[in-house]
């Protein structure tokens, strides 16, 4: 059967990386994807800058200083942040200054204010400081011409305040890619309405659209369609015109209402796989329609859940040009058993933390969805086993 | 000098937890902290169960069942997910089941179709099952009257699923607190303009407003003000109608242009305090006006992220009731040399994975922005030590 790679290789085949780009707003731009170069304009700091509140001097002036031998400097002037002190300080003169302001021409040390008497027209200096002591370099944070931020960077705090350093407001960026949830189902009632006799209430979409949301990619439609293969072909034809990718929950199965199989043929979509060796979640299927990725989960909540980051989130990884979608694999010891074989690969709730992992306590049925609320990852148990025992070392998924 | 914990709580000390509610559609409220209590109001599965498609039988009538020796049974009815079969299956008879619905009354157990003729009047049967195998049964996710959702609980992907499967929309949340940021200093130039001899692009505002927004709080004012006390005092008066807690930047050290401390005094705010044991950064200043909480923080902007995650962020946290605002701290071995004796307790830009941490390359300093890029936590330098080397444990706090 077709293996987990094989199957999210060749979903990641059918996408292209998002070319359209956006102008943003730096200050809305979080989370985005730049799309253009962040390029140093110019050195950073601009000019060399005092770290402190004190005076610009000349450090061999101050060679002698102590507190009980005080050198006497002229003040001659006095440059605030955001000044330009106009002339040059020569020996025996001393700059009042402020963090953050140029260093004037012929200074090359800042005394600090604590290291003087704070004098007006003339200041008495306690404490000797050497050349280029409490200064900060012209371009010690980046010279001009650097590339700070490359194209396909994401924007989080930091960067955001490297690109205003660099003045860049607004900012390109990609537009982020176009996806819609659909559950099918007819035992499926819309929370907040009455539940039936026979009716559960629809959780799937609402699992897939919040975790889009949480993962910084918002589902632009979220709906649900009974188990009528012409409503639901009609449904994908109409979300097909936006969406980049169409994610559907249920129906994928071998039973009378599993209605995806039909749906595809009714579409003429292009099917690239049903089934794949992984539990939960046989048999997830993927088709093409137009430009349209088709990807449709089981019906069950944790096998909907598990494939989503198995098979959904490295492809809107690469549409997205975002790795942080693709989750992170890492070893752990388990720290409980699991003692149920299977023929396929299968994935469990898990709780991970310093390279540990439990099995998540409770009911481990792909039904279950109270059993996913301690879970930080998928616990992978390779097939063929009787489970896997305490000790064992086992990849997780990070959630 | 104050301590960084004793510092944390003078801040929690005033604050409320946010008491105001409002009521979102289930969809808009991945991120948000639960208002109400989310309790079940049936078993989940409300009914015992289909896990698969196939056939929904009496268990002992299956009991000798081979593929040489079929057990051949009546095909009574037949039962979708969703719909409810009004009758009983007795001695010798099946219902046709479909995934998902419920098992009807007399049936302890389910054929798969695959282990059947998949007849339509008769079934031949191939494989026996025991009694409540291949059988969910009703409540086994959880029970009625079960408190599923505590009041307070951050609704990530799993709580909004198990919200929805509750039947819970709209859903009770808390509000978001509001938080303002103001930079200050005659320095700054907003990103996008000209640059002139003397000035710099202003950061802060941009990387804590990022940062905010990263974190699942955007602030509802992003501002600069220069340097004179009465346009900032003016700033903060406006901003304190709406903003729970208003962060500003620099102004806060022994200069001329510190102006926050006579903007203090012309709002007559009660100062909480001013400098803490803690490089960079030991400047910060706090106080009371009104019922907004003042946290000003130094110009420099590795010291006012650091003073932003280790003093706001768990202010933050009591205001909205969530507590990942609280950065995480971790033991971690370092894994490289930092030689540098501080008075202070220094915090440095690092990179830990696996229970090791690396100080960040590059300039220390704390204007430098573009050493935070690769950044994933602060590492913690106890004070009077000779900074700390290779093989050292370490605290991290996880950014």
């Amino acid at each position: 059967m077709l293996q987990i790679e094989e199957a999210v290789h060749c979903l990641q085949q059918q996408v292209q990386p998002i070319r359209k780009t956006q102008s943003l707003p730096l200050l809305s731009a979080t989370g985005r994807i730049l799309a253009q170069e962040g390029r140093a304009m110019m050195d950073q700091p601009p000019f060399p800058r005092s770290p402190l509140d004190g005076y610009a001097v000349r450090g061999q002036d101050t060679a002698k200083a102590k507190k009980e031998a005080p050198v006497c400097l002229q003040v001659v002037g006095k440059v605030c942040a955001g000044e330009v002190f106009p002339g040059q300080v020569k020996a025996g003169e001393a700059v009042r200054i402020m963090t953050g302001a140029p260093i004037p021409q012929g200074a090359d040390t800042v005394i600090r204010q604590e290291d003087s008497d704070s004098g007006q027209e003339q200041v008495m200096i306690y404490k000797s400081s050497k050349p280029y002591e409490n200064y900060c370099y012209q371009g010690e944070d980046y010279k001009k011409g650097t590339l700070l931020l490359p194209k396909g960077t994401r924007l989080r705090g930091n960067e955001i305040a490297l690109a205003a350093s660099l003045g860049l407001d607004p900012v390109m960026v990609y537009q982020k890619p176009q996806i819609a949830v659909v559950s099918t189902g007819d035992e499926l009632t819309m929370p907040g309405e009455d539940l039936k006799p026979g009716k559960i209430y629809d959780s799937n979409r609402y699992w897939l659209s919040a975790r889009l949301s949480e993962l910084g990619i918002p589902a632009v439609y979220s709906g649900h369609c009974n188990d009528e293969p012409e409503e639901m072909a009609e449904c994908i034809r109409k979300r097909s015109q936006q969406a980049d990718v169409i994610i559907t929950t249920g129906g994928v199965s071998v039973g009378e209402k599993d209605i995806m199989h039909e749906v595809i043929q009714i579409l003429s979509a292009r099917q690239l796989f049903w089934r794949v060796d992984v539990k939960p979640g046989a048999p997830v299927l993927a088709a093409v329609f137009g430009g349209t990725l088709l990807i449709c989960l089981s019906g069950n909540p944790f096998a909907a859940a598990a494939n989503f980051e198995l098979f959904v989130r490295p492809v809107i990884g690469c549409l997205s040009r975002d790795e942080s979608w693709i989750p992170k694999k890492k070893q752990a010891r388990l720290e409980n058993d699991y003692r149920k074989p299977a023929g396929a690969r299968r994935f469990l709730r898990g709780y991970t933390e310093d390279e540990k992992v439990w099995v998540a306590a409770g009911n481990h049925g792909s039904g279950s969805l109270s059993a996913m609320l301690v879970c930080n990852c998928l616990i992978e148990i390779p097939p063929h086993q009787a489970g896997a025992v305490k000790g064992d070392m086992v990849w997780t998924y990070l959630l």
